[in-house]
């Protein structure tokens, strides 16, 4: 049997694997510099895991992370409860925040509809959506789903859910993404922004 | 303020940012992932991490990397103690060690000879190299360093130092590598296996 590494650092390996995006390679290149740090780095490191493992949750309001100092948006009252922005991840809420457009709340489903995942209506948050928006005197709800199918159906769904509600309904439009000439556009997107042309 | 993560969140990408190859986009991921993970899967990673960071150290006899289970290589009785080959860096045994053609034993520098950063004879494991090859009895010390400006250096000097003694002094072959054509092949590894031509 040739040698390999020591067997403490084989099981790091295969915990590093489990990482998304890491590979064989790179898991053996980070136990590596794991081993050669003697600076506290991998102590800081592992500090940080136990402390988001324990910390870390969702809030239950709107779905979006909380840890100890608690809800960052529902806490913040500088905020128009009367706007709520539908967004299937927690980290759409981030996405949305960077663009300093949207001074409203949220609501993250936690996934999408999704028939061949199995992804059912009662499997996203969609009933807490229903009780937000009575409970918080909602006046428009922006649905900031993807774009691809299941973004779509899931939209389609809570357009007609939220209808019969005395709510106003809108979504993100779509068309040309910024920065991009017309050689890089793909057909649907040409054809949407095409169909959903305004007046120049 | 846009919304930002919970701070602990920001703590582990920090933390995560400062592994090899890691970027602020892929500490982002790896990070959601961790809080997204309900299995216990985070407090394994850190157990392995502490782990490693308390138990695996480099062989005080010949570098390579050990934990509490001792030294694979030093510990084998197996192996013939007249043949020592020295590389480098503790994961280059491993390098060596997949080929399955050698049954000595190693002997790590931990480094090589680099004027530009600094690192003189002092500063690698060459005093414990000496003692080796005259308390082992040491026949032939096969150098196996990198072939780049610094290792061909590290192995001209050790060379030189070694031929003071009773002992063979090898090095590994220069030439063309397996599977490449002459077009993959640069100009120095080509003249470098032209010159040392065997016969066919």
């Amino acid at each position: 049997m040739p040698v390999d590494f020591p067997e403490s650092v084989r099981e790091l390996v295969v915990q590093l694997r489990k990482l998304p995006g890491i590979g064989p390679r790179s898991a053996e290149r980070m136990a590596v510099w794991m081993i050669h740090q003697r600076n506290g780095s991998v102590a800081q490191l592992s500090a940080a895991l136990t402390r988001v493992d324990n910390e870390v949750q969702l809030c239950s309001a709107c779905g979006f992370f909380v840890d100890h100092g608690g809800c960052a948006v529902c806490s913040d009252t500088g905020r128009d409860v009367r706007m709520l922005c539908v967004v299937e991840q927690p980290t759409d809420v981030l996405s949305i925040e960077r663009t300093g457009q949207f001074k409203g709340r949220y609501h993250v489903l936690g996934g999408r509809l999704s028939p061949l995942e199995n992804v059912a209506p009662e499997d996203i948050r969609i009933d807490g959506l229903n009780e937000r928006i009575i409970s918080d005197n909602v006046e428009e709800v922006i649905l900031a789903l993807g774009s691809d199918v299941e973004g779509e159906a899931t939209g389609h769904y809570l357009a007609e859910m939220l209808g019969r509600k005395s709510v106003k309904v809108t979504r993100l439009a779509q068309g040309m993404p910024a920065g991009g000439g017309l050689e890089h556009a793909d057909p649907l997107t040409l054809m949407r922004a095409l169909n959903d042309r305004r007046d120049a």
